[in-house]
C-alpha cells in the first residue's frame, strides 16, 4: 500500500502532463501554442491581480484553487476549442471519466476537495466559479488582443462569436465584460476581426 | 493615465513572458525543458496538496501566492540554474532590477503586495517563506528523478551536491525532507547518481 505521501507525489508526477496539452491561443510573442499548465498559471495570477472586479467578493482561496485545477482532466480529454460545436458533444462524458481517474490518485480527503470545486466550477453554481469561470474566458480573449487576433482569423471568428462565448464573464464581473465589449469594439474597428460571420454559401 | 484596470491588464499581458523562460529540468516524458510559468503552477498545485507536511501549519494563501509569484523577476534577470556558481555571482542584483520594472506595472498597492510576499520568500523570513522555497527545492528534485536524473546527469552532479542545496527543505518540511534523501540512497543504489564528485584532475 502507497503511503499518503506516496500518493500525494503520484498525482503530483502525473499532473506534470498537464503541460503538454495545447491550446489554440499562442503567446503574445507568438512563438508558439500555449500549453494548459502554464494558461492555469496565468489564470491563478489573473484571480489574484483582477479579485476586486468581481460582482460579489469573492472567496479568493477556492477562487485559486479552481484556476489551478480547473483544467487537469485536459490530460486525459485533451483541450477542447470553445468555438467547436462538434468538439463539445462528448466533452462532458470524456471530462467525467478524466476527473474519476486523475482526483482518485489523490489520498481521498483531497480527490474528493479536487473533484468537488472542479464540478462546482464546471456548473458555474457559485458566485465564485462564476468569477473563476469569467476569467477563464477573459484570458484567451486578451491573448488573442494581444496577438492580432491571432486564432480568431485563423478559425475565422467575428465579434458576434466571441460575444456568444464569452458574454457569461458578465455573470462573474460586469466591469470586466464591459471593458472586453469595449477592446472587441477597438478590433472590429481596426479590422482585426468582422462585427458578423459571412453568410454561408453553398 | 492608464485606469486602474488597464495597469492590471498591462501586468498580466507582460507576464506572459514567464512562459518562454526555459529551466534546466525537463518534463517527466523529457519531450522538452520545462519553462518557469508552468513550474510556478506546478508549484501552486504542489502547495495545495502538500500543505499538511509543513514544520508548522501554513498560512495557504500566503504560500500559494509566493508559489506564484516567485520567479516572475525571471522575465527580466533569466532562471540561473542552481549549480551554477558563476550565475549566482549577480543572481541578487539582477533580481532586484528585474522585480522593481515588473512590479510597478501594478497599482501601487498591489505592486508592493507582491514585492513584499517576494522578498520574504527570497530571503526565507517566516515560515511560510521556508515551506514555499522548501517546494521550489523540491519540485525539480521530483522531475530529476521521474527522469532518470536528466539535468543532473548532463551536469554530472553528485548526491553530496543535490543534498547541499536542497538540505534547506528541512526547515520547511522535515517529512518532506527525510522522504527526499530516501530517494535520493535509492538513486545511488541504482547508479542514476555518484553518492560524490570525482576528484579533480589537473
Amino acid at each position: 500500500m502507497p503511503t499518503r505521501l506516496e500518493q500525494q507525489i503520484a498525482f503530483i508526477l502525473e499532473i506534470d502532463r498537464l503541460k503538454t496539452v495545447l491550446r489554440q491561443t499562442v503567446l503574445t510573442d507568438k512563438s508558439r501554442h500555449e500549453n494548459t499548465a502554464e494558461h492555469s498559471w496565468h489564470l491563478a495570477m489573473m484571480a489574484l491581480v483582477l479579485a476586486e472586479h468581481a460582482n460579489e467578493k469573492p472567496d479568493l482561496m477556492r477562487v485559486l484553487k479552481m484556476a489551478l485545477i480547473h483544467d487537469i482532466v485536459e490530460i486525459d480529454a485533451g483541450d477542447t476549442f470553445c468555438y467547436d460545436e462538434v468538439g463539445y458533444e462528448d466533452k462532458a462524458e470524456r471530462e467525467q471519466r478524466a476527473a474519476d481517474r486523475l482526483f482518485s490518485l489523490l489520498p481521498e480527503n483531497q480527490g474528493k476537495e479536487f473533484r468537488t470545486l472542479w464540478e462546482e466550477f464546471e456548473l458555474g453554481v457559485s458566485q465564485d466559479a462564476r468569477f473563476a469561470a469569467g476569467l477563464d474566458r477573459l484570458q484567451p480573449v486578451l491573448l488573442n488582443l494581444a496577438t492580432d487576433g491571432y486564432s480568431w482569423q485563423k478559425h475565422g471568428i467575428a465579434r458576434e462569436q466571441i460575444v456568444a462565448r464569452n458574454e457569461l464573464m458578465a455573470d462573474g464581473s460586469q466591469p470586466l465584460w464591459d471593458h472586453v465589449t469595449g477592446l472587441l469594439d477597438e478590433a472590429v474597428a481596426s479590422g482585426m476581426i468582422p462585427e458578423k460571420r459571412p453568410p454561408a454559401r453553398n
